[in-house]
């Protein structure tokens, strides 16, 4: 019975790193698995209320930010991001029982995992051809599908997947580790509801995205500014066109800190007050655990003191 | 013949959107038209001599920047911009004659069409299939190849295609400006060696990928003053994962001006002595022929006097 | 019947320039004149309860800052500036009856009034000696008490005077508008008790005074972007050495505004967060009642709103 | 014989804390010690030939910045300090021989002399009246010419003087050590001709006079950012008013090196351009030999690499 257990949307089939960095939040029996077919879908879930949450990835070490998760979260109904997770990001060449290495004219592979794996590939299989695939485990579901070895209707030979799909779909494994950066990982974050942000932990951080009032050099630097002045670093800082013209951009922005905190959020009113669009994406513990440096005069109580003496000069009470 | 006339490689093949930019630049029979499978390819071909130039897609109102033409250009033998073209990006949805709207089933389009037509799709034919192709045109080759109508063999029934496409490989639309944004646009460039810099022409910008020297926010505002203290504007200025590691990104800008330009130069110097990389990667006319607003003191005789001045003032003679 | 009047000290006696500055906020008869011998003995009067406000010069076009001002409001028991008066800085040459201006050898002159006629007399009388007084009208004093003119024993023949003080007492006018800067002018203040800070009318501005965490450039830039963040223009920046070792800084600022104002509420907090001494010297209308410009985002309302709507996002109901 | 000796031109008589500047400079007998009435003066007599060089003070600790030394060095031909000296400022009370403290009732002193004694005479002798002098010799000058003890005619019964002037004048002391700040010192300079300039030693300072283009609090940070942005530190800034209206600064600055390294210069010229009036006013050896902290990019060879770096982006060279 999976009755009362939370439910998580995530980009299916089982298999997928997405499905990994699921399993860091609830194991398997812990949760309702909704798998989906693309970040979007995932997202919406959450707002029509088919889905109390959803992981999704938000930036990879290779392609940076998602801009699909990106762009669902700025728009539509608020939605929040409640934890992130780290998932590190390797491939596995794999085919149907039977297919040798050697054998490998065409690979199924979702264009990002291409990309990922170009160097092993124009070493080792330099004539190979490139057959698209919609997901990284789409093309290991068809030959699980089929079952068979090399097949003219399949239209490919062999599949780069996620080291967890190949047991899962019943692959064979041609070569391991074929992603060129070996240090690649991807985060991923759940995503849930404004009323859920969790409570500040000393190692947080906080999700915005802000659209700049011009676009000038100096509207950039004024919203830097913003922060700087407060004392707040920031660990993330994006830009991505805001699609009406070239020419106008939309930020997205990782703030050291938690939204509670006094000098992020009076740094997030001057954005409100001075920028067109902010939302709030946010305040959830880091997946490092580091904690921010906090700069002389900007820790809660040196806010606070602050606002008790403002209260004493306004009253003619200062000494 | 073609002998004697200059090289061109770009994202073919004919109908693509990136042929249509190489034709602002060069009429059929005035170049020899070298089509690829893909930007990196077309720059390499640059690189390698096998063309004189490359004609490739660097921004989209709806993607933003072109990941794989940023990464070619900063990697790599140098090679710079020579000049810009704005396109404007419309699709058809058009199939083999004989195909209806209403039999379309499954629709081939490569994954960034899909994304620009995602909100008509919904609306229109919102239980259609997405089968993922390499290229624009791709999908097109392949009907016109098969020149059947709805064909089991060929996996989709309809295609999303460049508008200049659909006369090229011989099919029908079925339906006209089906992308969501209709003012969406690409920029594109031609690129070359860097001994080919365009003469300033007075409404030039210049293209640069920096790094920072950290990941604080501290050294982005820092590379903003090396502009803001020159007078130089930024049209431009996204972010990217250098890729080793989160949290560490590349910049790439455009600056208002010409290399050539003394508060570019400056500017440019600034960013060489603080920053661990930075290449030059072009300066050219803009499209949009806008001319700089150049600040008090920041003309280039402003630079000049200055520097007469500087001379007078270690010589002893200043007044 | 003085009782009950307000009791102003003042740089006596009857004459000076602070006596003109004195008699636009209060007319004779309507407050009590307690005319002291120089600046601090004013202040101290307020302090010590003799006088319930001073009227004190605190800038001049001339000499800047009035040093012996800004320090005592800088030390002690604070008070506050409660109301600016700008009074013109004339001077006239004027001595005993019978005195020519050919007969002019000495001329007695506070060191100030000497230095803003400095040039007149190097035309009219280049070989006059300058024998230092107290103050601008104690020369007047000397004189009338004398009542003679050339006078071995007074040890001058004439002295530079405000307009005012010829008549007062007794004398002649030798040359009248003597003064160099013929638009000089001295900006004089009241000062009282810290309850007493006026409301603001809209054109007002808060005077501060701010010490710099440490002594590099770098901490005075910080300083003024805590004011910059919040659209807060100076119109006055002053530094003055703190006293203890070459090369502290202590700054004596006007800024834009009333210390009820949000923005400027928020800056002089971040003043006091950031800074070892900050101690605020009032908040009152502008002599000139220009109305500050207010720029985007930083009106109270927008102070409000953005705090409503950080409520919001902290409680999980912003939409 | 004096004749080839160099000239110095200094605030006299003997026994002036300037005298003592200038000792630290040239022994008796090294030089032409050419005593003058005041700063102006001396500086004027370098302008005009009749000196070679002027000692003046330029800021103390306790009253800051020398105004008629900035004054006089800001307006007129050009003239560039060439060393500066340190000299601690301490005052003895004295007297003609015969007087004792108890008797004295009168005190002559410079105003600045007696400002800086205020707390030792209020404590000390509270009803002590202050007879002004022109400067800080002149009344152990007009002691020593009477020689007799109280004198009626004389005006006063002793006098605050430098610890040097004591025994020029032949006087006896009453009090030493009486000045409140027991670490004052007055920072002297060695004011001389543009074309002998020193040139770097590693621990240099240039002295700037600047108007900034408009009265805006943003205008002043915008010149700090010059300095900024080349890695410069100011180790004094100070302002001034212009002194045609209120409102208008004059900025007198010293930055950390020398006018022909490569930041400072190009800091320079920045002002240079964007300023309606800089006036260098100096490069010379630190007094206390510190040396500036080089920041990363901002050697002269990083300078220097990046023009020849830019030198190749130029000419398409650039590797």
């Amino acid at each position: 019975m999976s009755e009362g257990l939370p439910r998580y949307a995530y980009l299916g089939p089982a298999g997928t790193f997405t499905e990994a960095a699921l399993r860091q939040v609830a194991a398997v029996g812990e949760c309702v698995d909704l798998p989906v077919a693309d970040v979007a879908s995932a997202i919406d879930a959450v707002r029509t209320g088919d889905a109390d949450f959803a992981v999704v990835a938000i930036e990879s070490t290779v392609e940076g930010g998602v801009t699909a998760t990106l762009d669902s979260l700025a728009a539509g109904d608020p939605l929040v991001i409640l934890r992130e997770m780290l998932v590190p990001v390797q491939f596995t060449l794999a085919a149907a029982p039977g297919v040798r290495l050697q054998d490998v004219r065409r690979i199924s592979a979702h264009p990002h995992a291409w990309v990922q794996c170009r160097r092993w590939l124009a070493h080792h299989l330099p004539s190979v051809v490139h057959v698209p695939a919609t997901s990284n485990t789409a093309p290991a579901a068809l030959i699980a599908a089929g079952r068979s070895g090399t097949d003219a209707a399949l239209g490919f030979d062999a599949a780069l997947v996620p080291p967890a799909a190949v047991e899962s779909y019943g692959l064979v494994p041609l070569a391991e580790n074929v992603a060129d950066n070996v240090s690649a990982q991807t985060r991923f974050v759940v995503v849930g509801h404004p009323g859920d942000v969790p409570p500040a932990t000393g190692a947080d951080k906080t999700t915005l995205v802000v659209h700049l009032p011009d676009n000038e050099a100096g509207a950039l630097l004024a919203m830097l500014e913003q922060f700087a002045v407060r004392g707040v670093n920031l660990s993330r800082i994006e830009s991505r066109p805001i699609g009406d013209a070239l020419g106008r951009y939309s930020f997205s922005l990782d703030a050291e800190g938690h939204i509670t905190d006094e000098r992020v959020g009076e740094a997030v009113m001057g954005l409100h007050r001075r920028c067109p669009f902010v939302r709030f994406l946010g305040s959830y513990p880091r997946a490092d655990a580091v904690e921010p440096t906090v700069h002389v005069g900007t820790a809660d109580t040196d806010f606070v003191g602050a606002r008790a003496w403002l209260q004493q000069v306004r009253g003619g009470t200062a000494t």
